[in-house]
């Protein structure tokens, strides 16, 4: 096993590339297009094991993202968050070097977009299909038709179709008939949008979400590409709700014990807030979570349960409530590794992946 | 005010070094050693405003931290945390240079740490003075005195005291006789140590912790150093708790607006998890915050009441609950200032500040 000394973000690259080809293999038989969203792993590296199986186009969470993946040959990129047009700088420059795709939400953007647009950029209407986070109500033709005519003003302007992210099938806790019902609804609410506008626009997209329908569901009937971006890794959450099995998770961070209690039987490791993030679950027996422990090998970790989990984080103590038998084992300064609750925000924390073989990956940060 | 284009985290200067005055005249009016915590700033600029008012003694949350600190010429570091062996290396390398204070919680970590030390270093053993995290309790004297009978084999390490956190002063909601009592409860179970080893050793020191407590209490009788590190900004928790004002909070977030929904009286910001982190608090009223929503002004931001604040945060996105006065107001693009739940979390996810007067100050990243 690779030296460990410290928290470190340990990346199973085979798992990874399993859950990649997982995704590409289904999208391929599905007829979908893969516009897989990079803001969970935002590496180079990465994209390319998603380049080298064929994905030509991206989602990205930021114009800066866009731009870290634009410097690695990625030419197809949709900004899957609503634009500020503060950014124009940095939309022109991308905007003259490759296909960008943005998001809008309200007539009054599209202006404001145009004024200082030198290049022209594609616009996608972000529609609600149920999550009720950003995006017009799919019946809202007023803004839908407004929003379109303010495109149709600007000549650098072209609409390219409906994005939705179901992001209400997180809710779902295992119960694949549930999960369903959710794709079922979300997709009969904007589907239609593209005959209903077919007549003026003969080559729209229906953009689709998440890691969960994206990994359970087979029927994408209706849409034209997918987007899913978590399940390059999983996490707990994935698992809890039914996305993949725990040993598809391809991230743990490795961290050092460095205190035991006995009067508790609690375990403090080095790793929190700031190696792990703050994201938590409320697991099936009840208990908060703020990630699953588990032990690690020569080959990577174990998935076999320890019943032993995060219970609390501060700043750079992690608190774990440990089960007798694994309480009595532990050593001060043995390394456990720990499943992420949620994988995006455990990685953005970080600057690099260290794999399984030594090897260290770079990553895009927001602040650099 | 400074050109905004994305999520900024400002810095108010005054605020801030009000904040430090405030905590140096204390220390010195009490006759008791400032030796701040540097993990909420952790920045060598902001570190050299406490350096001019006289303070040479700081305390790291890590070795990588104190390393940072040790490069901009602090010279005496309590790194306070419980030692990681693994870091020998790193160990070595400061205790070269420097005064390096490590905390111990266990009796076989000293003849680990031993074992591949070359340089002189100072134990102190961490003492629970009720916050139930990590440390020994207080009449634990039997590895108490295991770990100075430990400490006695190598020349190289020599005991300097008990050090304490009273973290558990952070579940305060306003109630100063409550603090009060934390405060005296703490303070009595660690402060009569010194004279139950003074005899052995004459030289103890007895380091206390936290913000709360040194905000607002004045009485440090049997306390030698205090240690606070969030008081440098403080933060929302810090203001429900009672330590300081809103006013006091000299650190924001700079938020765009990227969409409204009518239907729900909410606003969509750009600035979710990854620049404000996922601490959150449920305020008197019973809801829970993400962050407090201020409005900003060209000196800064206004702490009067908006009534809004961030009910839920994705990666980027944040969702605001407005009132109806406030909401109709917004309009996308607009940059509102967000105060956080938890300033050290928030400041850690960041590489640098930016001042009021547009001044850029950088910060020590643990992961590069």
């Amino acid at each position: 096993m690779i030296k460990l000394t410290e928290p470190t973000l340990l990346l199973d690259k085979a798992k990874c590339l399993k859950n990649i080809e997982f995704i590409v293999e289904k999208a391929k038989k599905q007829n979908i297009t893969l516009r897989p969203h990079f803001k969970t792993h935002q590496s180079h590296e990465i994209g390319r094991w998603f380049r080298h199986l064929g994905v030509e186009k991206i989602t990205a969470s930021s114009l800066k993202m866009a731009e870290y993946f634009a410097e690695d040959g990625w030419q197809d990129v949709t900004v899957a968050f609503p634009v500020n047009v503060h950014e124009i700088e940095r939309i022109n420059s991308l905007a003259e070097k490759i296909k960008l795709n943005l998001l809008v939400v309200a007539p009054e953007t599209i202006e404001k977009l145009a004024k200082d647009l030198k290049f022209p950029v594609n616009i996608f209407i972000e529609i609600d299909s149920g999550d009720h986070r950003t995006g017009l109500n799919p019946d809202d033709f007023e803004n839908i038709d407004r929003i379109l005519a303010e495109i149709n003003r600007f000549e650098l302007l072209t609409f390219k179709g409906f994005l939705t992210h179901a992001g209400h099938s997180y809710g779902v806790r295992g119960d694949k008939e549930e999960l369903a019902k959710i794709h079922r609804e979300s997709v009969s609410l904007v589907a239609p949008l593209k005959a209903k506008y077919s007549a003026q626009y003969s080559y729209l997209t229906i953009s689709y979400g998440d890691t969960p329908n994206c990994s359970v569901m087979e029927d994408f009937t209706g849409l034209d590409e997918i987007r899913p971006g978590n399940l390059v890794f999983y996490d707990v959450v994935q698992t809890e709700i039914g996305s993949c099995t725990l040993d598809q998770i391809a991230v743990a961070m490795a961290c050092p014990v460095v205190a035991k209690n006995p009067d508790r039987n609690e375990i403090v490791i080095y790793g929190g807030a700031v190696h792990l993030s703050k994201d938590s679950m409320i697991m099936p027996n009840g208990a908060k979570s703020f990630g699953k422990v588990v032990n690690l090998t020569e080959k990577g970790w174990e998935t076999d349960e320890t019943g032993a989990y995060l219970k609390s984080l501060s700043q750079e103590h992690g608190v774990i409530s440990a089960p007798d038998e694994f309480f009595e084992k532990v050593q001060l300064g043995d390394f456990f590794g720990v499943l992420p609750i949620h994988s995006c925000l455990m990685v953005d924390l970080n600057s690099s992946y260290l794999t399984l073989e030594g090897e260290k990956i770079s990553k895009f940060r927001f602040y650099e």
